[in-house]
């Protein structure tokens, strides 16, 4: 039982990611369940342990990517954080899945419509509830006043879409790490949406206060240093 | 001359529409040239007539979303506009470009591995240079301290990926214009990347930089007293 358990976490992702290999490469359609076992190096026999078909794992790559995005999406919400903070790790999260498995992410994109549909329900589904997790948390930073007034479904659909693009960019092996991205992201997106008045404004905590402090002493810094007054 | 002219800037949008709409639904190789005449009402020489082959088809869907996109952006560049219009002008027209034709873009971005080498290659190179002219904009901004220090180029693929996305939500017939829905994304990138205090100018001197700061520290102050300093 163990045994089994430890084969279904461990052997799948292997399976799932040279698939998707294949899949980009040849296109769904072109890709045979004899193909994926040759490039694992396993027999027919044993990739069919695990998989009954090649509709199978577009489904479990799916599922990995959707039901996972949505899942973590409301779990974030259930917390009840502030929406900076609760804004912050929702871009995290879903920035992260992505860009751990980014061609997964474009096999999923492209091949959906080849997934049975039932299936292609569940997902659509999945992703109404991601937007609407993302939604929800930009309204209420709209509503306590905490970000700009913006259309917070559009703001929604701006950042999951910035994040879902990673899969087309990002290289694992690039210049900048899975976590520098997410970070980035996640500060690009409440930038976009923070109010600059608000931060003078009332509402601030000691940290927010601080941060604030700190990031005018540097740019001070700045000032003083581009007149060559520090250099002296 | 004049009517030929006509035809080829109006039929073969038509032509590229519905093909596009074929590929995303029977995909790219599951797609005849026959189809997309029958789909069209038109006889397969009418076709033929404006494409040799369906290959032909997909050279022009890409070259008129990637190769416009990198003219459209180096027009913007060449005029030396300040930084926050010239990304604002950016941001506009790359999110038009596949607001207008979303169901184009996905079939670029699906199919792109069925273009002949030379093509991707064109492809691939007019994408570099849109994202060189994104990065060339936003490190001048930063430059010149209207942006926040961030990396250019990450914000550039941040920018572009959140337009690009509009293809898989964007609806013609939904509660936002195109033009709405680009002007939103202008506006969300810029905010992400200005320097809030700054905005009024970089050029913030060292009394302006003073003055904020003891702005920040009074606030600090009343944020502190307001708790009870600190609830001791």
């Amino acid at each position: 039982m163990a045994r089994k358990t430890a084969k279904i976490n461990v052997v799948p992702q292997a399976i799932l990611e040279t698939a998707s290999n294949l899949f980009i490469r040849r296109g769904y359609e072109g890709t045979t369940m004899q193909d994926i076992a040759l490039e694992l190096g396993i027999s027919r026999s044993a990739l069919y342990y695990y998989f009954k078909n090649k509709e199978e794992i577009l489904a479990s790559l799916t599922e990995g990517l959707t039901i996972a995005a949505q899942q973590l999406a409301s779990q974030v919400v259930e917390q009840g954080k502030a929406p900076e903070e609760a804004l912050r790790e929702l871009v995290h999260q879903h920035a992260r899945l992505i860009l751990f498995r980014p061609v997964q992410f474009r096999v999923v994109e492209r091949a959906e419509g080849s997934l049975p549909e039932a299936q292609q329900k569940i997902a659509e589904s999945a992703r109404r509830i991601l937007l609407q997790k993302f939604t929800e948390v930009i309204q209420r930073g709209i509503d306590n006043g905490r970000f700009r007034l913006v259309n917070a479904k559009m703001a929604a659909f701006a950042i999951i879409g910035m994040c879902n693009w990673t899969a087309w960019w990002f290289k694992a092996d690039g210049a900048k790490t899975a976590e520098e991205v997410a970070d980035m992201l996640a500060d690009f997106s409440l930038h976009a949406l923070e109010r600059g008045e608000v931060k003078k404004g009332m509402k601030v905590g000691v940290d927010e206060s601080l941060r604030m402090l700190e990031e005018n002493l540097s740019q001070l810094k700045e000032v003083i240093d581009s007149q060559g007054r520090i250099r002296e």
